[in-house]
């Protein structure tokens, strides 16, 4: 049976590309790029060579970039070393309603240890209510994390506008974007937008899960997560994972030069899957229609989300229910932004990649089509 | 010209069948192990086989297992997760004075937190005075960490009987070793020494840069370090990362069984090039004589670290000065032992793995035997 993997939004398969430069720092150049030997430095020109582009693409100093195990590390060392860091100036901390779970939970974790924190609330789009936010940002607000585009349900937040916002009511605040669903997928690029920090990670755009990014505007101090060497200016020290650091700058030199045609392919894919789903009674569309194209975000009226999944990964078809990182959790997203328990219940993920075809789109409605038929008589009682 | 690694307690090259297992899962098994179809339990599958392998490896259960994106993250895990978890019950903090600068500078920031923190000393021999770390425990003491062997000179810690002493004296508070240099070269078997808590790392045995592993004893309670996702029961969230999960237990798998046989292989390279060193002059050895047969550090008469270094680099023989995190700074595991500033100042460590043979302890002694005799005339003032 062909494999229609549309979860690229949960984890994508290595490119190819990125995989062989993982080996190769692997087998070949092996060394520690702390190392002062050839060997070493082979190494650490490798790992600067991966962060120059990476830097390049955000339209960044490479200065900037400090790689990390992944997104969770980036988004935990914003949230706990600026809360740290500025602790003397402010107590309050404000993150949307919608955060992935590493900011989420960091913030939560902020909350016990005594800060003001706050969630601010999203609209039905599942956009952040600017006005909402607006009457959080006090004088005592050191920093505020919004990401760029929401994981479930594609949702595009106004990082431009809210990074203004922010920084014209609370010029010390630290604004954050945990922009790892956007990285790859549309232009992402700290200074224009405004932001002081922004997370990025490898496996959302075909490079290898362990690795992410976290960059750093000049002047922003934050303090570590980590304790230890000298490596990466002692704000992130550990050995770096030279291998996927090279994979991860493979694989974001795959997809950057060719962003906007990956953008139409994805757009059309988008539009072919929205036209047909449409056409199906059942099924209700909870992304806003000017999400980023690569997420739908579907509900399937009577049949809830982990049985449609398995009865679609029965015909060769996989998508989620919520985020991945959750695993079987209701989703708070979808309930922020006020979706009935139903909705929420059967929701699905749908997430694409360059790689995804129509026939990926075909395979799913038709998946979709035969469990509606089946799945709902089972569920429904009996008259 | 031949390449003579002799720096693999820097880093090993990631021997072939860990890089094959890492390639197949950034390719072939590419999951999330989060996701909730089978390509996601395919990936949590292996994930889930690895973890009983490195579970084997301690003599431990899988879910004491804990991956981490190497031995500074797991390090700095116990460290904080420790402090945090115990303050209730005190506030001292006691590591050795010749800790891997992931638990000596994390300990130092436990100090600027308010924690009482004390530093054991250690002898001429570069073992943790006993009699000295016996005054320290007192019942405020919350944490205890020792590492197995010391990353520069190779010296064994007498760990059983330090835990031993530790739960004695101190019945509530946790002792955690940083097994990293001890890890696939000698048994370490958490249970057996009586480590609540065992820091291990996958790039010291083959394995890649950017994993590592915690071992938690059951009802050993630390606060995580990082918050997010549902992974890793919460101790440890972020997506997995699969492929050098894989590769780690690979790598692992290539070692533990032939223990024996390998330690038998380095003791007797350790003897042959201890042989030959000991007829050169101008060379003093710093490693205790029952230190690891991996790790051999010396000093060269008259030669700072870093010229001898890159005199050796130019024969094609790579040692190192020191630790490679502490990148060129001077060796404080060495001024802990009471070691003159030119016994320091002139020290290297070569450290052996499973691949090495006694050509390259032969291209070693060549190298310094003709290092002595350029490099000393030049850097002594003339008469």
């Amino acid at each position: 049976m062909n494999i229609h993997y549309l979860d690229n939004s949960a984890t994508t398969q290595v490119c190819r590309e990125a995989a062989d430069a993982a080996y190769r720092m692997m087998r070949e150049n092996y060394g520690n790029p702390s190392s002062l030997h050839k060997i070493g430095l082979n190494a650490e020109t490798a790992v600067e060579e991966a962060r120059q582009v990476i830097a390049d693409s955000l339209g960044a100093d490479k200065k900037n970039i400090y790689f990390t195990s992944g997104g969770t590390e980036a988004n935990n060392t914003v949230l706990f070393g600026a809360a740290q860091a500025l602790k003397r100036r402010g107590d309050r901390v404000i993150v949307s309603a919608i955060e992935h779970s590493s900011v989420y939970e960091s913030a939560k974790r902020l909350a016990e240890l005594g800060y003001d924190v706050q969630f601010a609330p999203v609209t039905e789009q599942g956009v952040v209510d600017i006005d909402a936010l607006k009457a959080l940002l006090t004088e005592k607000t050191i920093l505020v994390s919004i990401m760029t585009v929401n994981n479930e349900t594609g949702s595009i937040q106004p990082i431009e506008r809210i990074a203004k916002l922010v920084h014209k009511n609370c010029p010390e605040a630290l604004f954050h974007t945990d922009a790892v669903q956007a990285y790859g997928k549309m232009p992402v690029k700290p200074k224009k937008l405004g932001a002081d920090l922004m997370t990025i990670s490898a496996h959302k755009i075909h490079g290898a899960k362990g690795c992410g990014a976290l960059y750093i505007r000049d002047g922003a101090r934050i303090l570590p997560l980590l304790y230890g060497g000298e490596q990466q200016k002692k704000l992130r020290p550990g050995t770096e994972s030279a291998p996927l650091i090279a994979a991860f700058a493979t694989a974001a030199a795959a997809v950057f030069p060719d962003l906007s045609h990956h953008t139409e392919h994805i757009k059309e894919l988008n539009r072919y899957a929205l036209d047909q789903l449409q056409t199906i009674d059942d099924i209700s569309v909870n992304s806003p229609t000017d999400a980023l194209p690569y997420i739908i975000n579907i509900s399937v009226a009577g049949i809830r989300s982990e049985t449609m999944l398995h009865h679609l990964e029965e015909n060769g078809v996989y998508v989620s229910s919520s985020s991945a990182c959750a695993k079987g959790k209701r989703s708070y997203v979808l309930e922020a932004m006020g979706l009935p328990d139903d909705r929420i219940d059967s929701s699905l993920r749908i997430s694409f990649s360059r790689y995804n075809t129509t026939e990926d789109i075909d395979a799913l409605i038709e998946g979709l089509k035969s469990g509606i038929a089946t799945l709902q008589k089972k569920q429904k009682p009996s008259p």
